[in-house]
């Protein structure tokens, strides 16, 4: 039994796993009463009601992609359409709308442990790392420091818009290989005066692997380097202390943890006392100072709000504010503790029941060194992917060349799911379905 | 009483008036029998009932501002709700939901005069305007050739994204003044071989004026610039043939004439035979020629759709494809008709009603230089607005210092709404509501 079993057994006479003990001492933590027990002493598990309901036998593992629907999203959307849109009409500008990415964005702030006026939701992911990775770079550059670091690890659309940056501004783009055992001491060596910005994904979408933030922004910071992270496979299921860190700059998704639905507007976040040094390379006039005095020349906002750039996108915001509020009421420690618990939970299953099977844990076994999604490894992965969705009735999600990933959403899974996905895994193992899967790739586009 | 009172009488013997006049030979064209008239045998009359119904007795002429909700919008973001992200989870995006950039933008296309292949939906306006004017420049500028040219009719949003490209390439940004007569005549004089790129709003958004799009295009292609036309106050009200004008790119939104909810996501045009000499700044993995297969490298896809960045709002996506099905029934040539006809009708009324009170009508008479608004001038014209929505029950929209905008909006706007508009202006006049309200302007933001 690997690292992640035990961290089962690193339970202290408070924690859930002990205190179920105490009351059924025979429980084995591998066998199914074991995930129904902890079900019903879970402290979160009211929350699961508040999405809607998936087909009967599903189980989705795949909410690191895109999050399940809060049931309330639909009356919020309603909303939007019937009572906004179709009575209040333009009126509704100066009063819900006008203000929606800042409101949102404060509702999302003590996620990213952000004091207020630091966060707006906007565009897309991608479009907020251009903007901030350009205006980074060019506060930041210098004759002698010209180098935009990043690692394979990141997403690669991250490197996409990086490379886009680096080729405009005449930067070297630094790309450090994926072959680390420790990829954060492997960024810390690489942090050197030459760098100007260095840009990672605070979680690595195909290991799950979690970098040491604080350490990583202190080391840059004294270098003279900024840091911006890419939050997208860590917000709503990660301690991020974006404040703490004292980072200078991050962005994210909020169409995966946060449940905010697909193509949902992204996040921004600039420390308070950056703001005024950076200014957006696209100069929308939601970041004017006063967008509706119509002046001819571009007078950047002061403060957080000069990174905005056109019309918010208010029907795909509004899932986003219904999701927000079912994290305030559920706070983050409740949440982190649970996906901490499950991904050691969910380890320990592989570790039994699929190693055998010829299954590899490549998620570090580190609680402070992972995500909220377990990745394994199997030569079979693709087709064996096609099998769990076809045959199986589960939805993973399948990474490049030969992972799976299974993603933990404390507000929607139980432990029980965790237990069934790894025996539907097992099970199509054991009888081989995934030769009744092609591996040649099929692509949506 | 002024030309565009004359437009009524410019009716060839099959012109919807004179067929009235045949039958109601009495009829006073500003009269409201006439109006009710109209309103009558007009062949888009049975698409109002489409749209969600006004509370009673308000006008709403701000449609190009803000169009008005196509019921059909609701049935179709509650299935994007609920059948597709509730029910087929993460599993939606290989069906209806990737493709929807290019599903949408050929069904656009049509409406902007171009063939398929050349129009993606992505993004908002000035995004867009950012991504396709960076390119446009950075293919086009040559030592000798670092003019942008615009004018200050120009929305001022794409001024600042302008000046933003201009500033960051080292190019001049040739800002011609507002106060021509004849702003095509203007552009096509300044049209030089330092031009680059001429940018400017088909029908802007003041005055609503619009260009000779077919000379200035053609005029730039003799001197070696590209043309960029952002369309937003054009697109669903007003003839645009980006083919036949040879024009080179297209930027607009969806949330006025075309009816597709507040933020909702906006579009490019990039001509056929220049895509692959253009490429975007903001490199987005959508953007890509294999989206899905992770490469660490950038490769823009052949085609328009190098030009997308993130993930598609979706939900926000829905209700401009619901419009665009009654567009797609409704028929340009349709709304054309009436959109002219209605401008004209409109502008009638105005010389007749209201200027003796002291308002001039600001757009240009010629139904071939006008757009699907009319605006008007009075000097009380920010305290007349408020009195008007307060006061009046109408919705028009004001526009810095003295200019109050009036919208015709085919789908929706009948000949006795512009009549019933007209009086109740004539009355805040008459009975000077506008001393009710300060001239002190209230920001929204």
């Amino acid at each position: 039994m690997g690292e992640g079993a035990r961290g089962l057994g690193r339970s202290s006479p408070h924690s859930p796993a002990s205190r179920y003990n105490i009351l059924m001492p025979t429980a084995d933590p591998l066998s199914l009463s074991y995930a129904l027990a902890q079900d019903a002493q879970d402290e979160l598990a009211a929350f699961r009601a508040e999405f809607a309901p998936l087909e009967p036998g599903l189980l989705y593992l795949d909410g690191n992609s895109l999050g399940r629907m809060p049931i309330r999203a639909i009356q919020q959307v309603r909303n939007a359409l019937v009572d906004e849109w179709g009575t209040q009409l333009v009126r509704a500008w100066g009063t819900d709308w006008w203000d929606a990415p800042r409101r949102v964005g404060e509702a999302l702030a003590p996620l990213l442990g952000a004091a207020p006026n630091q966060v707006r939701v906007a565009d897309s992911t991608s479009i907020n790392l251009y903007k901030l990775a350009d205006a980074a770079c060019a506060a930041q550059a210098t004759a002698s420091r010209r180098v935009l670091l990043t690692d394979a690890l990141n997403f690669p659309s991250d490197l996409y818009i990086l490379q886009g940056i680096a080729q405009a501004r005449d930067l070297e783009l630094r790309l450090l290989p994926d072959d680390s055992t420790d990829p954060t001491q492997t960024i810390l060596d690489a942090l050197t005066p030459e760098v100007c910005l260095v840009s990672l994904s605070l979680v690595t979408f195909k290991s799950g692997y979690l970098y040491d933030a604080a350490a990583i922004t202190a080391r840059a910071h004294a270098v003279g380097a900024l840091v911006l992270w890419d939050v997208c496979h860590a917000v709503g299921a990660v301690d991020i202390q974006l404040d703490a860190w004292q980072a200078d700059l991050a962005v994210g998704c909020t169409y995966k943890y946060l449940n905010a639905g697909p193509g949902a507007p992204a996040f921004l976040y600039v420390r308070a006392d950056l703001q005024s040094r950076l200014t957006s390379p696209i100069q929308g006039w939601w970041g004017t100072s006063a967008p509706f005095a119509f002046d001819l020349t571009y007078t950047p906002a002061e403060g957080i709000n000069r990174f905005l750039v056109g019309s918010a996108p208010i029907l795909s915001i509004k899932p986003l504010e219904a999701s927000l509020e079912i994290f305030q009421r559920a706070g983050m420690p409740r949440i982190l503790r649970k996906s901490a618990a499950q991904t050691a939970y969910l380890i320990a299953l592989i570790d039994h029941f699929l190693a055998p099977l010829g299954v590899e844990v490549v998620t570090p076994r580190s609680p402070q060194r992972r995500g909220s999604h377990v990745s394994i490894r199997h030569p079979q992965a693709y087709p064996l992917s096609q099998a769990l969705i076809a045959e199986m009735n589960l939805l993973p999600d399948f990474r490049e060349p030969d992972q799976i990933r299974l993603a933990v959403t404390p507000l929607y899974t139980s432990y029980a799911d965790l237990f069934e996905a790894v025996q539907r895994i097992a099970q199509a193992l054991r009888e081989n379905r995934a030769q009744n899967y092609s591996a040649e790739r099929k692509s949506i586009t």
